[in-house]
């Protein structure tokens, strides 16, 4: 039951960030070079008590409106995912989900998205419209409003055919205080269904390693089904969305934020076969593979059977599992029981998986 | 004093956008082409009454808040300038000042920017960190705080250094109605100061041209110059910023939407010595050139002189003027009286003049 030592010291030392470097894939992984990145970096200069709070939303000015009383919610997301369309979806549907799906893990509802097109020289109006054509539907079924755009073109060859950076505003009321601090010992910690199918959906897209399966993204906006679960469960006290990184990254930064342990029973985290095979193929592991319509929900013990029926019984929560408890300790640590019976540390992803994700 | 009859076809006739095109740099100008790609892709698709509304902002829900009642506004736009640092300026200050000109040019108090990375593997870490340096002054600057962020990778060659997209959120006192469709006849057109130095400095800056110039960006948030404007003409009409396109382009846009003639007297426009001359030696005609820092305002007549004044009396205003008014005809032209006495069309910039400006 002793801890990994190699993993403590990856933990503990991650590496140094000096100026001499320079900007590696790993930077844009979501996992641990991100965050050093991000600290040492941009919070150094913006540092701020709303950025600073760490989470993937922004809750700002509070106030009055018909809706009653509240708070702006801000979330910004760039899209930059490789190929453009998988098994699926495309990078129009993520680039509206992965904005709603941030502002409504707050527990806010949002309400309008912005979105900001990068489109390299020589890339068909055909696509463009295609693209543009599926952030319509999926406004729509977040019920959400693109209220304002930018188009910017590059020459060909400094941009790889399109990226999409949508910022999202959402309305939190009042009561609600729903963020990656707040999870405390006992609590019970769900996961919304089936992880790791947006990632190997993609994996398999590019073609690149002869894998051919029928798994699809599971990219959608979660706004719809957070009103159930909080309906059935108000005293949520964490929702998250496992993107970059996947389940294990982002259990790990919530252990952080709240100064807990997350302890996860591995055999319960439901997993399709078909992306079982592919992680066993490839030797990834698909508690860090990319989800885009998966969430992480951090429930008090006496809320955790209603919030789990309540996800059961929306279509994006059909699989929804219990899958482990916040502890005392190993403070801000994420531990597996695994399926063997032994213990292991789930760090938090280092380097950089699969790049170009989302 | 007959219209220029080519300019007249180029206006009325802009090429057909037809699925078997591609992208090209013009689609990013903000002219014409610009225009076209986001009426028949964008509106085609995202088609809503904020949206549609063709302002560089979007107002969105009403509330009362302890600023007041009023609305909330958003913009966003996407930075691709080249190269990232210039005489006067960098991608960092230019996308905090972008954003928060886009916001306050609806009358809106600024407040919130978020902002996405992308950059390209292999950038320097200690040339990011000088651009979120800048960032960060800017948004002092303009008393704005940056509570959200997202920094993806692209392999290199994917992507040309860095793009940064920004976005806006903003309060607007309920009473407050500045829009692009607000220009009336018999309103008075006003410039805050001198045209085309962005475009010039960042032009020399790509030292292709060996041209050698002291023109220095004027790239600045104007949130504080229009607090002053707006108390001295609180009845002004129309605020917007002569960005890509420049002054034609932005006066073209306002002709539309307000259904009005723009009649500017080409002597009147500030223009530096140094910008004419190298607009003259290149050919461009300066009317064009990009500005982020300088804002077109349409008052009405009985209160043009305090809004120049109050202009001239801030640092970023010393050399507002006064060039031309709003007219019934012809409806939807922007009218240039010469310097040598002419009258000439000044049409919207139709394909590209100096991409990646911004």
């Amino acid at each position: 039951m002793q801890p990994d030592q190699n993993a403590f010291e990856q933990f503990s030392c991650p590496l140094p960030l000096t100026h001499n470097e320079s900007i590696v894939i790993g930077h844009g992984s979501g996992g641990r070079m991100t965050h050093d990145l991000v600290k040492k970096v941009f919070y150094k200069h913006f540092s701020n008590p709303v950025l600073d709070a760490g989470n993937d939303f922004a809750r700002v000015s509070s106030g009055q409106t018909s809706r009653g009383k509240g708070k702006i919610v801000l979330s910004t997301d760039c899209h930059i995912i490789s190929p453009l369309f998988f098994p699926g979806g495309d990078i129009g549907r993520l680039a509206v989900c992965g904005t709603v799906n941030d502002v409504a893990m707050s527990g806010a509802q949002p309400l309008y998205i912005t979105a900001g097109f990068i489109i390299e020289e020589g890339f068909s109006i055909e696509m463009l419209e295609k693209v543009v054509s599926s952030m319509s539907g999926a406004a729509q079924e977040a019920n959400v409003l693109i209220v304002a755009g930018d188009t910017k073109v590059v020459e060909k060859g400094n941009a790889d055919s399109l990226f999409i950076t949508t910022t999202g505003i959402g309305w939190l009321e009042h009561d609600l205080d729903i963020a990656g601090d707040r999870a405390a010992p006992g609590d019970v910690v769900l996961i919304s269904g089936t992880i790791g199918d947006h990632g190997v959906a993609v994996l398999t897209a590019r073609n690149e390693l002869g894998i051919e399966t029928t798994v699809q993204s599971d990219v959608a906006p979660l706004n719809g089904m957070i009103d159930h679960l909080l309906q059935a469960a108000p005293h949520t006290h964490v929702l998250r969305d496992p993107t970059r990184g996947g389940l294990a990254t982002t259990l790990n930064e919530i252990a952080a934020q709240s100064k807990v342990a997350i302890w996860i029973d591995e055999e319960t985290v439901p997993i399709l076969p078909e992306v079982r095979s592919v992680c066993e193929l490839l030797g990834f592991d698909p508690l860090y593979m990319a989800n885009e319509g998966k969430l992480v929900a951090i429930v008090p013990p006496e809320e955790a059977d209603n919030a789990l029926n309540a996800m059961r019984q929306h279509p994006y929560g059909k699989m929804a599992m219990r899958i482990g408890a916040v502890q005392p300790t190993p403070q801000n640590r994420v531990m597996a029981h695994t399926t063997s019976g032994a213990t292991r540390i789930l760090d938090m992803l280092s380097g950089e998986m699969l790049p170009r994700i989302c």
